[in-house]
């Protein structure tokens, strides 16, 4: 479900779901979220949820009809590889009610990135299969393609292969105004101040501020991370957010600590 | 749901909500997913789903009640802090259909904590909130303690300290047969061995094979991973997998490369 906001730019929103036992185990750890949702922000685009499903069919069925429906966009990264454990194509195939077929643009990049590699095999040509009706993204590390298919985006789960993939998708998906935000950092504990963050979010609309505590160098600080789509607003926020801090007697330090 | 494997040892399911705007706008690197992925294996546990979820409070429910039904245990990261952006608990209390109290405990233990620290605040004093009935979950290490509430274990975000409440808790919670593992690489493409790998795991009742790539020194490698909660069948997978490597005229390697 897309928000429509109060202000007159509509919040486009996307959800991913990232595919792997290698997830789950705890053997990889993940570096699809941070990545796919730093991306999101630049896009104007809102990430709202993130799964982290097995390699199941019926665990990537549910989330991918739970998520397509109520987002302007679905991601999914892993299991598009050649090996049996890669399901992906398949659930969502089976998710979205279409068969899975050879795209033959993907087969033709496959034949022709395979040529100096030993040949197209029965393995790698599953790589071109793709649910019916599908598009691809272009990834221009290792020749099999990403898959689009209406508002779900089917990327690798190699970061780094995910990430050319990314790359390829810029600046080509309608997006909101972007999110902006700002950081304060203070040398204060949260829980004195948390007075001060709510009523300083609840006088300025548009603007959301996040508290994010930490410990160093055996003193205790936080930063405020002030978010909003207008960037008056947001400065006027954080305006009254350092003046309220400095009015505790510490300094309030743009750009965080 | 928790499943009857055709094995007499009963599998037991966990799932984990990560709550945070801030990871859902790349702001934060999640650490959590693996770290409650890790200590859950040592368990005897499997997690099988992961989600993250906005502070929002319809999210939040969501979650947790789609995912507190069908596993053995659920646990939640963040959002139990002292800001206004803290809404965790108050959330999962609608979830359940429970008021929100303080605990006279946890009241106890943030007047100990915060004597030399400036006093217990009305701020201070939200970190005592649990959903009725709940027990709490030691924190060494700032006071404020996690709550568990059934089967539901409600942690913080910070990672330092979501370690230091799964410490409390380890060996605690009822688990099945620890999921054993066993690493195999090779220096191969995985397209090769596809057939190999899918023919080695159906051969092996109750294990299971994950490949994952990667591209070093310019050299195309895998590591298999082979997954069982028997070690003997684990053993005789591993083998036959290291053995059907080697006909291909490549090492197997032990342990992974």
């Amino acid at each position: 479900m897309s928000d429509q906001s109060a202000t007159p730019a509509r919040i486009f929103t996307a959800a991913l779901i990232v595919i792997g036992d290698e997830i789950l185990s705890g053997r990889t750890h993940d570096k699809n979220i941070a990545q796919v949702a730093t991306w999101l922000q630049v896009q104007g685009i809102r990430l709202k949820e993130v799964r982290v499903v097995a390699d199941e069919e019926p665990a990537i069925i549910e989330a991918v009809n739970a998520l397509r429906a109520r987002n302007d966009y679905l991601f999914t990264t892993g299991g598009i590889g050649p090996t049996h454990d890669d399901i992906t194509v398949d659930a969502i195939a089976a998710a979205l009610g279409v068969a899975v077929e050879v795209h033959p643009e993907a087969r033709a990049i496959l034949e022709d990135y395979y040529t100096t590699r030993g040949g197209l095999t029965e393995a790698r040509l599953r790589m071109a299969r793709v649910p019916a009706g599908a598009d691809l993204i272009p990834n221009r590390f290792t020749g099999a393609p990403g898959i689009r298919w209406g508002n779900i985006f089917i990327m690798a789960g190699v970061p780094s292969i995910t990430a050319g993939m990314l790359e390829a998708l810029t600046g080509t998906l309608e997006g909101g105004a972007p999110l902006l935000s700002e950081t304060i950092g203070c040398w204060v504990g949260e829980s004195e101040v948390a007075d001060l963050l709510r009523q300083t979010e609840k006088s300025h609309e548009g603007c959301q501020i996040g508290s994010y505590p930490f410990w160093r160098e055996g003193r205790t600080g936080a930063n405020f991370v002030v978010r909003s789509t207008d960037a008056d607003r947001l400065a006027a926020c954080c305006a009254a957010l350092s003046l309220g801090l400095e009015a505790t007697g510490r300094a309030a330090v743009p750009g965080g600590i």
